[in-house]
């Protein structure tokens, strides 16, 4: 099932899509008053059976006719993994953005930080350039993984009976910040820097997951393209890792890195500016698009 | 005045305190059904007079015969800053816990991470050892920022304005985890490793900020001392860097940084164990005391 966050100039709503058909049916009335995504992903027991019964006998939108909103409204900053593609870490290291010394050694552990909540966007909504405040803007398409049963101490092996499903999560980042504040959080985290979307789409759609290609275009210019088997620390290892004193929450975010072919990738680097059109794909979750402004 | 989140074996209730007295008065009956801390901070300009006038009408509890939660429920990670005290910053680079230079260069600007909001637990409470996951567990005492008026493009000439009030936080940290993962969010938020109260003291019991003494004691011993006017990037500085482009929200809590004599700083390392007590006093703020299990 794939479901969305949409407004049609009121409230947000939580919504089914029919991808194929181009639909969304407002799913709004069969839930609690005022329930949003992670509610029903918290719920998935008792809910997948009744929106998958019921949804279809509501009346349908045209996808083209609502706002499409990021499907999950965060209750805590979105967990993010850097420096998970080979060949990212491989680019990323000859930039000299991660450190001075241009290493392109891979991690021995999974490189964790958060984007905050409030850089969370829509799948269509504009990207802040924020000038003045940054000018080395970057792209980043990645997989998100959705918790649907929390947890601490998973273990690899029960890793994936806590996925609910998966999202696309566009990792901007203000390279400039990210390098002068050692850490990475204000340099991933500035205001709509996390457009996630269109939808959120529930495991048992997407089968093996690492067969699904993440990929990315500029201005209609192919520049990321790589499956998510590529991945260094793994799905399990990711959820393992994190949850071993870590309690994760039904509807938690965990973006899982991004492959090679971001801006810093290419010397001179090709940073984002106003104008730009940034375009996110991964197989069976749809495609989002943002305009740099 | 002074907000906390307490309970008596039920719901947790927002109450008001009597510091000198030991008492606390439980105001939800003043506020709309649910409110928590965070909400009277956002109506701060409606609530202060309600609770100022009819507070001290209420039954009074001793603070001995309730439970204190942390006093706000984060709704988003909470933000830290390192490296933010001169001699914090030589004894963490002496340590090579920072890099493996072991460099004892002050930083140019303010380092940012998050701890996870499941981090956050009560100022009393028990601090989990997590055996098996971390054998370097330390504590840093911090002064920690209640935001307000949220806003984005704060000036440090404004960003007092935006201060609702300080507490206290520990911002326990696990170092292996946190020299492990590069990144510190998994190092810094482990379960109950953000001891965060006793109370949510509004800016007006305080006055001059930087005059107050972050203090703390583990089993008695006097580990950390130092004003908060030995701050590398004051308050302002931190609040002016934060919303250049990411917007501060009501009730947001940003933790300033740790004095120098944090376990690291010992040589040997003096890292915490089971059966410990941690203290962390600041003037007027009150004090904290978790025992580690």
């Amino acid at each position: 099932m794939k479901l969305v966050t949409f407004s049609t100039g009121g409230d947000p709503r939580v919504g089914v899509v029919d991808a194929d058909a181009g639909e969304v049916r407002d799913v709004s009335a069969l839930l609690p008053a005022g329930a949003d995504v992670a509610q029903v992903i918290e719920g998935w027991a008792q809910w997948a059976p009744v929106l998958a019964e019921r949804a279809p006998a509501l009346t349908a939108l045209a996808l083209d006719d609502v706002r499409l909103h990021a499907p999950i409204v965060p209750r805590r900053d979105v967990f993010c993994v850097g420096k998970n593609y080979r060949e990212h870490v491989a680019e990323f290291g000859r930039s000299g953005y991660d450190s001075p010394d241009r290493s392109e050694a891979l991690p021995e552990h999974p490189v964790v930080f958060s984007k905050a909540t409030t850089s969370v966007t829509g799948p269509f909504d504009d990207v802040l350039a924020h000038p003045g405040v940054t000018s080395e803007l970057d792209y980043e398409a990645e997989l998100a993984v959705v918790i649907g049963t929390g947890g601490r101490g998973i273990s690899r092996e029960a890793a994936f009976d806590h996925v609910w499903g998966y999202t696309i999560v566009d990792d901007v980042t203000a390279r400039d910040l990210q390098r002068r504040h050692k850490q990475w959080l204000i340099g991933k985290s500035l205001d709509t820097h996390c457009p996630m979307g269109p939808y959120a789409v529930s495991a048992d759609e997407i089968g093996d997951v690492t067969a699904l290609q993440v990929e990315s275009r500029v201005n209609g210019e192919a520049r990321q393209s790589a499956p998510v088997k590529d991945l260094i620390f793994d799905i399990p290892e990711l959820i393992a890792t994190l949850s071993a004193a870590i309690t994760l929450l039904p509807g938690d975010v965990i973006a899982t890195g991004t492959p090679a072919g971001v801006g810093i990738g290419f010397d001179p680097p090709r940073f984002l500016a106003p104008g730009d059109v940034v375009e996110v794909s991964i197989t069976g979750l749809g495609t989002q698009r943002n305009r740099i402004v």
